[in-house]
């Protein structure tokens, strides 16, 4: 099935050129957002650090940039009936806030235990949402469902070309706004955030290195990249609900070739690192948006005397029920 | 007897040359602070607001700035004992930080039940905390002893022609940030942050009007703005604990020659507006700093359509007790 970019080789990436265009394409409907330095957290972590704070971008996380480069990408035609995803929140609210942009409709399917302010995050820009059992095989049935009976395009999280290209606009632009940097760390779920901040970094400043972060509890593509071949996701649970999820194909072959290390972190680490953020950075982060940190805190990565650039990837997290409480 | 800037008539004021001479001064010394827009809160309240977030402060607070002019507006006689002030923290801390940077002691005397982030955020930076009971003439005393005993300068944490003029660089940024607004609002404890604001606002920009804000529970500014003369702080509390401290007739003076308006709101919608920060912005701020969004939300300030500038004041909040749980 092709992507939205009707792309049909399942292995398809883009490149730095894709990248350049999606951030042109999509600037009209994102923040640029400020990078946040913290003397304090430097001294802890023995680095400097360069935070991108996509938790401030449109609807809270970077997801806004891929869902936005993929939605208007898309041909007046393939547009017309809408769009349609599964989610456990944050591409969900992404393509239905980029869907309200373009004035078109959006159907999101998401598991029922979905936190409440993931579902507001969605109702909030107009699209419809379906639940579902939380479970890959009834989210990938329900989105069938919805193609069938609307003719909507469905929009994956991160098997998608367009959806990484625009992920990896945050990458240039912390390039530009800090350019001082020589490794950035960004977290790994589905991977199409790591790919793309991959895939722009590495090409717009040679000798960059980039690394992948995760928890312990869902390591499988650190996994991976020792083994060699996708690795299932774990039964355990982990705090980073927006990281329990495996790589695609497409998103390996993207780590593979442009990522040059990976560190993971104990669920009681992410905790420390995402108060940290509160309380030194004075951000609201999410707690997978703290596991790069949880790595340099834990040592998993060694960015030691280095200028590091790190992807907050989001900010929204049920302030009722913060995890240090 | 004098302030830091060697002033001893006890009504003088900062000009905003003195605000830009201050401005070039500490800028080695404090941040650049972002300016944030949300547009979810700003269909809330009917107006376009711009967040100048000094959250993001050295310290945690706008008075890293007043503090560092201070200092470094010492001659290098006045310097050499260090300096002292009393407060409830947020002086304090910049105060300390201020002096770690010149290379001089600090003492801090401090009510002993001050929030304990806010007694590491004195220590952190090297200054000697003195205790003392929570009255006015009890920290005021133990500030005499300190002087008498190692011949520190008392930095006043409003009352004080640099502590102003450093204040007011925050305007100052957020103007040359977004020179569209044409209204500020700035939170009032003992209105050095509202003097320097309005002093430099006004003078910059013609038309543009400075509002203060106030909790109704802490309203002595604006019942003084009102009556032409300084009123006492009532005996109720407030949440905003910043705010609880009365005007000076220094500060007095720039009020009523250069605000425009007060407003007042309820524990409740400062509360709320916190809250609505932290979901919407996604930015951690302590009560004080969400005072002026609660006037607007309360509509005690009329902004109906504006393109307003929120002074944002302060981040130093205790994680374990947010006050909506």
């Amino acid at each position: 099935m092709p992507d939205a970019s009707g792309e049909s080789n399942p292995l398809a990436l883009p490149d730095v050129d894709a990248i350049r265009a999606a951030h042109a394409r999509i600037a009209p409907h994102v923040h640029r957002t400020p990078v946040l330095t913290c003397a304090g957290i430097d001294s802890e972590v023995g680095a400097a650090l360069y935070f991108k704070c996509e938790n401030f971008q449109r609807v809270g996380a970077f997801k806004a940039r891929g869902a936005c480069n993929a939605v208007f990408s898309l041909s007046k035609d393939d547009a017309q009936h809408g769009v349609v995803t599964h989610s456990s929140g944050n591409h969900g609210a992404a393509l239905a806030y980029a869907a309200q942009r373009r004035g078109i409709p959006a159907f999101v399917v998401m598991p029922d235990n979905a936190p409440k302010v993931k579902q507001e995050n969605v109702r909030r820009f107009g699209a419809t949402i379906r639940f579902c059992a939380a479970t890959v095989s009834a989210r990938e049935a329900a989105c069938e469902d919805v193609q069938n009976e609307t003719g909507a395009v469905l929009i994956h999280p991160f098997d998608d070309v367009c959806v990484i290209a625009g992920q990896g606009t945050a990458a240039l632009e912390l390039l530009e706004q800090a350019s001082i940097i020589d490794i950035i760390v960004a977290p790994c779920g589905g991977g199409g955030l790591l790919s793309g901040t991959a895939i722009a970094a590495t090409a717009s400043k040679p000798g960059l290195r980039v690394f992948g972060a995760e928890p312990a509890n869902a390591g499988d593509a650190a996994a991976s990249f020792r083994s060699g071949k996708i690795e299932p996701l774990p039964p355990t649970v982990t705090i980073a609900d927006g990281l329990r999820t495996s790589l695609a194909p497409r998103t390996f072959a993207a780590i593979r070739a442009h990522v040059a290390a990976f560190g993971v972190c104990s669920e009681d680490a992410i905790v420390r690192a995402m108060r940290m953020v509160f309380e030194r950075l004075k951000i609201v982060v999410e707690p997978s948006a703290a596991v790069p940190l949880a790595c340099l805190i834990e040592r998993s990565l060694d960015v030691a005397g280095a200028r590091v650039g790190v992807i907050v990837s989001g900010g929204n997290v049920d302030l009722d029920h913060l995890p240090w409480q």
